[in-house]
């Protein structure tokens, strides 16, 4: 099978073009290095030292002897996705090419509309030139847990059937995302179906809860293969972080009261998973949903096995949550439809935590601890960065004033 | 009160700023004049001439005494967007300034992502504007009911109660527009959903009918004040469309069956709608959503009755349908929530439609029957435009052939 993978310098995007090409797919990556770009903004640097992506192809054609083609360029840019699509023929294409940082999203105006700018247009970019091109090419897109919220009753996989007045319907499942990132998500999907509906496209959206590891089977048969590792504030998750912070002594920070439940998956499930729907194509004109997450936490629960499995001594603190955000709230998501195709996840217990743990240590001295403070606030219009102290372009005195309040 | 209508100029924003004018609010209005761009690139006119809106505000001034203030700019411009609100100091800021034709958006990808980013971006720059300015500021934004689509239980008002599992929760209705027109509608609902949530702003989403008229109380003042009146395949809506055909002797065309049913609306309702949100404020953090029509009619019987209305011989004849859309299917939405604030609707009878029809009459020397003919394919990504018969500068190879086809 013929795959692209777009987003492919990017935490997932590399190892799942690994993972892709090792079992035998044909695989292109294509990338603008944005997420590389952010790094130079906010000031900080992935834990786990990264090569340039050419340097990491032309590594994994040493290693594997598979050759991985890339294409260096934007998905804004029309014609650039047509070219490249037209010129790789995929018969897949994976899609983790979008600015993917809730925090990021939400420091100011221009990050907001930067990021529904980038992940919208890109992803109608990409429905277009699928369809102008082969209408037949499987878009595997990456959307997020987060698109449902934390409603009260249970989610399901996309879809909801609701009996009204006596009348009964199957209808997309009622989205209440929490962040100018996430909203940008529940937009792509509203177009994704629609594409499949009028051009016969067909489209898997893999809802993904929220990932951590670092190592993966093929990224640790070189160093010079090795993927991204974030513990920012901005584009760092919270298992990843708490693991740094355990690390270096620095206190474990649950926002607020710790009982936000997100669904969660090994970065080893996010391989297996994207296969999966890789050799299982949804039917011509079919828009399928998969909730892709094998397990579900709170934020409470995380930081307590990070001080269970650490072997020194690890506290926890409590910061005012700088998100709004249910702290307390019902959580029941399905997530059968991946392990129906075959999904065997990797549950998340000490051993897990272990590895990563070691992951972390054996870069400690690379730790910025700066980079752990919270300081993108959802209930502020412009923030400041994490690391520098230093007033973003587009910020505001509302952020100097919030600065100065810290 | 002080009322900013923003896209002023165009078809609703410039009777509706003078409706609220004459009421006694202090109105501004805001356009970039992208509506009257539109004519040019489409090759038509309005069917009624309008003047410009220096020439409108200075003729509104001398026949009723008001000044209305005029802003012109373009919202996708964040600065411009806060420096108006600031100048102007709305308690509230009525939002008819999206790109709002389906056919539009549908073009091909130029025209849908500029569709998406302009309506997207203007309305987030809008709600950062109003965080950062006053958040006390009631933004009433023009939805539409076709953010709906036509699911085959009930449309409610926005929020829909769900039973699952033996729990129960109300949640945003789930959306299934119809074009990339109607899904930029859908996202700015979602982000102005979340603006409220996380900074208290407070909202009014009016999921608007089509709407049909041309002449209000305050435009037949002076002919200089006459709104813009639309009949083509792309910015005209369908019973305008069908009286201009009855008045010059063209077949009325209906796309596919004619069992589409949609809520409709007398533009007279709309300005009072209008005025009722904004008098009837939501609490602070509220995202409310009133379904804004009076009637709901098929295609086909719209047809109909202008055949019926219609002095002289009048035939309707079907084309096949340009859209992707059910053309026999369950239609009940929910429109009390207006009615309960005190509409009291101008329904569509013979008398109303003898108005309208006299209005077209009126100008019937001006129509162009080129203008009819529906060229904008659903499912084609690349459509040519319905006048010119020549190719957009964004259209390929595919719209030859479907010209060729056509």
């Amino acid at each position: 099978m013929r795959i692209l993978v777009l987003g492919g310098d990017g935490y997932l995007g590399w190892p799942t073009a690994l993972h892709l090409s090792r079992a035998g797919h044909a695989v292109g990556v294509v990338d603008n290095f944005a997420r590389r770009q952010y790094d130079y903004e906010m000031g900080v640097d992935s834990l786990v030292p990264i090569k340039h992506l050419q340097h990491r192809v032309r590594t994994w054609k040493e290693v594997s002897g598979h050759t991985v083609d890339a294409y260096v360029g934007d998905l804004t840019d029309g014609p650039f996705v047509k070219r490249t699509i037209e010129a790789f023929r995929p018969d897949a294409i994976v899609h983790f090419a979008e600015q993917r940082s809730a925090p990021y999203s939400m420091i100011d105006q221009s990050h907001a509309v930067y990021t529904q700018v980038n992940n919208v247009v890109g992803t109608l970019n990409l429905l277009y030139a699928i369809a102008e091109v082969d209408p037949s090419i499987h878009l595997v897109k990456l959307g997020t847990m987060g698109e449902y919220g934390t409603p009260n009753i249970d989610i399901e996989e996309g879809f909801i059937e609701i009996t009204h007045r006596g009348r009964t319907d199957v209808l997309p499942y009622p989205k209440q995302p929490g962040s100018f990132y996430h909203l940008s998500k529940v937009h792509d999907s509203h177009n994704i179906m629609f594409a499949c509906r009028i051009w016969g496209l067909r489209s898997t959206d893999l809802n993904q809860g929220i990932v951590y590891g670092q190592e993966t089977p093929e990224t640790v048969l070189h160093p010079d293969l090795a993927t991204r590792f974030d513990y920012d504030a901005v584009f760092g998750t919270v298992l990843n972080r708490f693991c740094v912070q355990a690390v270096v002594g620095h206190p474990i920070t649950v926002y607020g009261q710790g009982g936000q439940t997100r669904g969660m998956l090994d970065i080893r499930d996010t391989l297996a998973c994207v296969e999966l729907a890789c050799m299982n194509p949804p039917d011509v004109g079919e828009f399928r949903v998969f909730n892709q997450f094998t397990e579900s936490f709170s934020v409470q629960q995380l930081a307590e096995m990070v001080v269970d499995s650490y072997p020194g001594r690890a506290e926890i603190v409590h910061l005012d949550d700088p998100r709004v955000e249910k702290e307390d709230h019902y959580y029941r998501a399905a997530h059968t439809k991946l392990l129906d195709l075959g999904l065997v996840p990797h549950l998340l217990n000490s051993s897990t935590l272990s590895s990563l743990l070691a992951v972390v240590d054996h870069h400690r001295d690379r730790v910025d601890a700066n980079a752990f403070r919270p300081t993108v606030q959802w209930r502020r219009t412009a923030s400041v960065l994490p690391t520098s102290g230093l007033l973003h372009d587009g910020a505001n005195a509302q952020a100097e004033e919030a600065a100065r309040e810290g």
